[in-house]
């Protein structure tokens, strides 16, 4: 069953990874049953039987106690599994309420395509439950149009001369106030320092069919080259630039009549659709980063 | 892990469904790691947690005894979970061993492209494991190709006129010998009472993105009406003509220039990929039907 | 070259369509030529050279007189052309000036994706040159967002009682004032009155795979027939419902995890894409009308 | 029309490239409606009015003497073309009747599948016309399937030893004897001295989506990168390994289930399809190079 038809309740979704071995699911499942937890969707993925990795996803049903609020009811269950299960099969893993929208943060620059796409399906409530929490731009551009839909516009100026000061005016919003950044066409490069302290995930958009033409002005390079296809890339930011693991992709048709500008239009398009599933998938809580790839249950 | 790169060993593939309800995947994983398995994929999927309907498929390596081959051991599973799981939980399901591989019985009419890929993808070994028995037609055209690739050929001539006869031979050359019968565009309608009586899944590639064009001359008819895409449907046969369960669609581009003689074409390239894939899932136990639908994991 | 990269300078498009016969190329491009015409763009298809359709369009550079206004220099090529090639062969055509923008008035309901992603479309200049004239709509709920996109809103309720009246009203508004209709989800059946009268091209976006799943709730009786692929189709309107010549269509793959409002939701992402290519093409003057059918250059 | 539909009779194509300018287009239908011809398609494009490269395609049904054979009709024309058209505006041109079907060498290493399709969409004429003069290959695996399709199979051993031995008997054997050839996984590099003097177009199926993943081990490096969606690419070969025009791509989505043989086995079919794309517009002379880029009609 899909979450938007699931019926109201105590809803929490499980993720875990961890090497893989024998009797994984059986202590996990076990465990959610003792808690009359009903699994009502599960995905599981090994990278092998021997030496493999392990990753795995749950949407389970809670019974919370009569008296018990819903934040008391997973915690309850957090302890017992971290005691019980997580310990023991050194998991990583995480549990979280349906009912806890994420917030996410919003970055971005003069181009308004994706950040519109955010704004639209925000309002539509298709981004897998999370709501924006504020918009950042380094240009004064998008505040009327963000505060039409009611929500808070922070202009922080940003240039090579004041990046660090930049981050800082950043990191400051973000203190506490997020729990996912999502780079909308954000024009300015974010430092190895920034990503260090930042302690959130931090999704881009890349205009390109990532690995061809990292860097800048793919569209003008695909053109250049010849290519009959060009397309988007949605991934979590590393320090190493255009390099982080790949969340998804999608491509488009080109041919010979397609200008550089006809590129960019079209790969706009596609990079919308990108970004728009990739921030669903995560605020869903579907994808598991390992080994600098993805896991998208 | 892919079946593909497992280690050798025991494997087996369990297909489920059942009334949802809490405790199916403990019950079941439970006893998988009583008896010493170790799950390597899983996948599970509910209609919803209330009146829902579940379905999972599972594989599963087997600790067989020392002297236990590998027949006994699913034996003495099976055993074991028809009385302690699947009675109570009211279960349809099937354990297989992956080292059984299913034979397949290939029906073909004159149009050789299905039948064709049918042969090659076998030769490669991309059936998901499953052998090709024999190759049936009511045509002799294919018996030369069919025999060089090592298989038999029968010739089974079929008219409005015979058709009893036909299907009679038909089910006589079925009997015991086969697991699955694949329809590589054969051309002959199957009655009611084959259907019936043949007690085995029977797939078919249909030529056209159903229920666009069901019936016959589908791509004629795309062109008159203009569409700009056509496609395959790879689904199972039931008595109703093209509504069975469909496995797997899909679909390419046209457009004015394209003539009904290029629909067939560009039609035929999807046809054999979309059957390739549909025997491929079939194979591997990935396909459950349900009411009038299928699960594909 | 695109029309987007084109030099400034007066740029005409001219559609052509007739019974093929032999010269119709040399005839055109002679007289172009003769009247200091480049052709930049050109586009040609025949049905068959005996008893075969001809359709044509070019993109040409003219050349006006010192003195001579855009639109004297045009109406000088088209009555050449009328006397000298387009009698010769019985020709239905057009030639427009690029710099005149087509006017579009959109019609919608209560569904926004559509009518946004037209607004939206329009801001960024994506409509190939096209302008939104006003929005119609039978509620009042869009008035905001699109006065804020400085465009007149029209709230002409619309009921099976007061059909004509709305109607009335519509024809009233678009008179003159228009040069195509775009139904943005507008969820009122237009009349074969309202169409004879209307004297524009209507273009709507079906949220179905057409012919599959013509009519209501489409997404609910694909998901009952399980199909693996779900679509949308823009067309031109005619009297006999979702059967007019289709412009462009386009499609997502869905699975058994897909709800009814997961396809909803996924195939709106399609009818804003679908529905924006085909209103693009048509301003572009890249599509042509005949036979229930079009071709798009 | 589409040539397979094309009634009998003289037919011939038309490819031009050349500086753009005003009035090509008038000049060429112009000679050919002197010379009786009649285009039944036209295709043409254009870099820019100004400073721009012009690219042409034309189908013409021709007119040929009572007593004047077809290659006598076509030498005829460009003898004509030549003089009042080709010089004065500088082309690049050639005119080959439809009836002359192109020959082509197709060169194979062990892996079947680009090979296999290549000889079935010829036993099918869906190489655009095109016929397989003979198979070439450094292994002896193919001779029995190659030679059951009544073609003649060469077995040249290649090594880095003995490259310019083996590149001279291939050179041998396609002199005079072939059109185009077609590398269907040809896993030895050709030396530029080869492309030097081979004297003919040189068509590769590299097994990924160009210019990500250029040389070896394509599939193991995109499985590496984690991305989501693998491909292939057709194109020209030049000296520069891997950067010649690309013809066509096609890509296929993987995710984080497919093991590095399952993407093998996802792009084999990508490659196959790809492929025969390629090689059936080529011999359609529907592909034209220039500046490392082609333009495909």
């Amino acid at each position: 069953m899909t979450d938007a038809a699931a019926s109201p309740g105590l809803r929490a979704r499980l993720l875990i990874d961890c090497s893989d071995r024998p009797g994984i699911v059986a202590a996990v499942s076990g465990l959610l049953a003792r808690h009359g937890g009903n699994i009502v969707e599960s995905d599981q993925h090994s990278t092998g039987a021997a030496d493999g990795h392990f990753f795995m996803r749950m949407v389970v049903d809670l019974d919370a106690g009569p008296t018990e609020t819903p934040e008391a009811a997973a915690e309850r269950l957090r302890a017992s599994f971290a005691v019980e299960v997580a310990g023991r099969f050194g998991m990583r893993w995480r549990l979280t309420l349906v009912q806890n929208r994420p917030r996410i943060a919003v970055l971005a620059s003069r181009e308004p395509h994706a950040l519109m796409e955010m704004l639209w399906r925000w309002q539509r409530d298709e981004l897998g439950g999370a709501d924006i929490a504020f918009v950042v731009s380094n240009h004064p551009d998008h505040r009327g149009v963000v505060e039409r839909f009611g929500l808070n516009y922070h202009h922080v100026p940003a240039t090579r001369a004041n990046r660090e000061e930049a981050e800082d005016a950043i990191l400051a919003l973000l203190d506490g106030a997020c729990d996912v950044v999502v780079l909308a066409r954000y024009m300015q490069i974010l430092t190895g320092g920034f990503l260090g302290r930042v302690g959130l995930p931090v999704i881009n958009i890349h205009h390109s069919f990532l690995p061809a033409f990292a860097g800048a002005e793919p569209y003008r390079r695909a053109s250049d080259r010849g290519v009959k296809i060009v397309g988007a890339t949605a991934h979590y930011v590393t320090e190493e630039l255009d390099a982080g693991p790949i969340i998804e992709q999608d491509v488009v048709r080109v041919d010979h009549r397609s200008s550089v500008p006809d590129m960019v239009r079209l790969g706009a398009d596609v990079e919308r659709m990108v970004l728009g599933r990739a921030v669903r998938w995560h605020a869903e809580d579907k994808v598991i980063e390992h080994g600098g790839k993805t896991v998208v249950f």
